[in-house]
């Protein structure tokens, strides 16, 4: 009987996994019957932008955690595809940091090229798997949120790309539920432009921290302070934008420090992360772990060591993205075709071991690019994914880690080039802190007029 | 073998069915295995307030929907419990309109008093429900919110109590996603404060916008402004709010109306209501209704009526509350010691046609007043329940009609009395437009000095 592979998840991951197996029948192989089920309206997970907040239309827990302004936070050239280049797609060299609808339209470029859409059903959220250990199937219950309607499929494999930086994680501070200002997660962020001429207080020392803080002085906030728990960021702010050790508690607006000090702000923002979270699955089969570079249980990264007929993408901590996902995806699918074998299962816990010592050792932001690119080169080593220049994609990395470093408002004005065409990126029109337009449209527009470097405020 | 009893949500619907079995128990009656599951770290439903918004701690659609300064915004002597007064929780007589924490504290009395707490698993979220026909069991998967476990347990009979009032609905208007301000569902409202000195829009003409409006007015919002689908809420507005017709679309932040008129907003609310959403249930089990007085399907609007195993609790529209979901627990279970003996299913399917037909007749509040009083009395005559004069309350409400009418700003300074003990409300020390503290210390002070009174402003 033929199998049946069912994908969870349209997103970066999902579409990925798709474009894998596409590619094996492009060859002319036979693959498998292949399902995918997206809860939103559309592909692209969090690439698929949305105004709602909280849950979404069918009041399901909302995926998207993007906001109007997200410009890439990396430089492209470290997240392209190796079979569908930035080029291929605009047919024009574009800067090295697009803004989020630019990303997506270039994710849906490769994707549109094949006939993928038919094999996914959207508005359809997984509500509860079991493992039938007899047919050693997955039962699946789906939930179809325009009809209302639940039903049932049966599977060999499942492929969880669910993503993980969906799930708010919002820990409780003294005094918060007397705030009398905004107070909301970084996942409810939409956009700096409420946040004008107020004080911010931002909670948390990751990208999403630092991302915020620099849209929101971008856009005109007052003064953006970020309390930080361990270590700040670590970076040149301007004026207007500082960090603090972390706030032990609230009283009315104001936050208070350790050492007593004390500050009133109009809105607070926990950036403090996200949780991975699989409510449609059994405890025994849920991912366990914190945001890491090499999850336990995954054998590969990838396969769900406890039972290996379950399939996880995505699920690390990232700085290879789109690019990660589809080494994944290209492993996964050429293990599902039983053209990789498994190792026993104490020699698979025993190569997991080794990764997870390894990523232990690691200790600063270069290591772990290290880290993650030796990943990447292990999953490439074994299948067809065309092999690219990770050694150079490593160095970029690096490189980006030192522009941030030097100046955290310019760093999206620098430009690399790619390691698939050798495409050297172009500087955009308009210098980052000036281009407050971030359409499609207008990024791709010839010759247009930075407004601002006309005006008197200049940034640089 | 004895009947095991499941319900699903520790809200004031949960708590009235544990209640009526422990009075069944008190009188020496035997009463089945009764396990009640609550996700939130509390019992109270939406009484027990959150700060929280869009997702709870541990990743689930948040359930409140309250928000500070939330008034009762009917006579509590409308929804009294007729087996424990307000009399005989406060020790005093108190107003007619008490603010949340004053609502919540009255219904944990009468729970306190028993031992309902060790029947209850709190942070544990029902996740699927399947029905075997074998068994004539339900199986429940749950999940262990803090341990992250699910485990399944099986039930004779289900009471679902999960509330209406927690999952927003929220359409879309065309520019929306391009408006700069805060845009939220009333669900993720917390309060008037980050609204203070704003043009605030609402949509909607239920009692959320009416709320929300009158509550930003008191505490300071610039100018309020309710957009209304079908009809205006209907009362006399002081200057500062309005209400207008449908808005068209945004351009930026500017709301349109049909006839083109417009105007700039700081923030938008959408008052627009909540789905029945019941993602544990197969679709088979599920209530599908919209909010109405009578909802299709259940047979005394408790049980289902496909699977009279299954119950639910408080899925009305509601004018009665605590009092009715009592009259329904009660019902429910006398039903499932087999005191109460079920019609056929098509003298039940009559049953529930001549109330729906009933309701399509009645139009307006008072006759939607008089068509719930009916429901109630229908119920009490079944069961043991404290008998009490449902007239003098039906008439209660139609004055609260007229009060909210004749000044919506003042109507939460009269007072009721009590149809249980004839206990005459006193009125609050403090005039409720001048209150701006809504906590139960407060509410309870002797002889507090009315700070707004003394001071120039004067609202009425």
């Amino acid at each position: 009987m033929d199998l049946k592979v069912g994908i969870i998840g349209a997103g970066p991951s999902g579409l990925a996994m798709l474009r894998a197996f596409e590619s094996e029948e492009k060859k002319g192989n036979k693959i498998p019957q292949v399902k995918c089920f997206e809860k939103q309206d559309n592909w692209g997970g969090m690439w698929n932008y949305t105004w709602r907040t909280g849950v979404g239309k069918y009041g399901e827990p909302l995926h998207g955690s993007m906001y109007k302004y997200l410009w890439s936070n990396g430089p492209k050239e470290c997240l392209e595809f190796a079979d569908y280049t930035f080029l291929e797609h605009f047919g024009q060299p574009i800067s090295s940091y697009p803004p989020r609808e630019v990303l997506f339209d270039y994710i849906q470029g490769r994707i549109k090229q094949s006939n993928a859409r038919k094999y996914i059903q959207f508005n359809t959220v997984a509500r509860w798997v079991d493992y039938n250990n007899d047919t050693k199937q997955f039962r699946v219950v789906f939930d179809d949120l325009v009809k209302n309607e639940t039903f049932e499929e049966n599977f060999d494999y499942l492929v969880v790309g669910t993503g993980h930086f969906s799930t708010p994680n919002l820990p409780y501070f003294k005094g918060i539920e007397n705030f009398p200002g905004a107070v909301m997660h970084a996942h409810d962020f939409r956009g700096a432009d409420q946040f004008i001429n107020q004080d911010i207080l931002l909670i948390g020392s990751s990208y999403s921290a630092e991302d915020i803080a620099v849209q929101c002085y971008k856009h005109g906030a007052k003064s953006v302070t970020i309390s930080y728990r361990t270590n700040p960021i670590n970076c040149k702010w301007p004026d207007g934008i500082k960090e603090v050790p972390l706030v032990t508690h609230f009283e009315d607006s104001k936050a208070y420090l350790k050492d007593g000090s004390h500050k009133a702000y109009d809105a607070v923002i926990f950036c403090t992360g996200y949780q991975h979270k699989f409510p449609f699955l059994p405890d025994s089969l849920r991912l366990k772990t914190r945001n890491c570079l090499y999850p336990d249980s995954l054998y590969k990264g990838v396969v769900f060591n406890e039972l290996p007929q379950l399939i996880y993408l995505g699920m690390q901590d990232q700085y290879y993205t789109f690019n990660m996902f589809d080494t994944q995806a290209w492993f996964a699918r050429d293990y599902m075709l039983g053209k990789i074998t498994l190792p026993a299962k104490e020699d698979r816990d025993a190569d997991i071991k080794n990764w997870m010592e390894e990523e232990a050792k690691s200790v600063t932001s270069c290591e772990h690019v290290d880290f993650q690119t030796a990943y990447l080169r292990d999953l490439i080593d074994r299948t067809d994914y065309p092999d690219f220049n990770l050694d150079k994609v490593a160095d970029m990395f690096k490189s980006w880690l030192k522009d941030k470093e030097e100046n955290i408002l310019t760093y999206r004005d620098k430009v690399y080039t790619s390691v698939i065409d050798d495409t050297n990126a172009v500087k955009h029109h308009t210098k980052w802190m000036n281009e407050l337009n971030d359409s499609l449209e207008r990024y791709l527009e010839e010759d247009p007029i930075d407004e601002k470097a006309l005006s008197k405020t200049n940034y640089y």
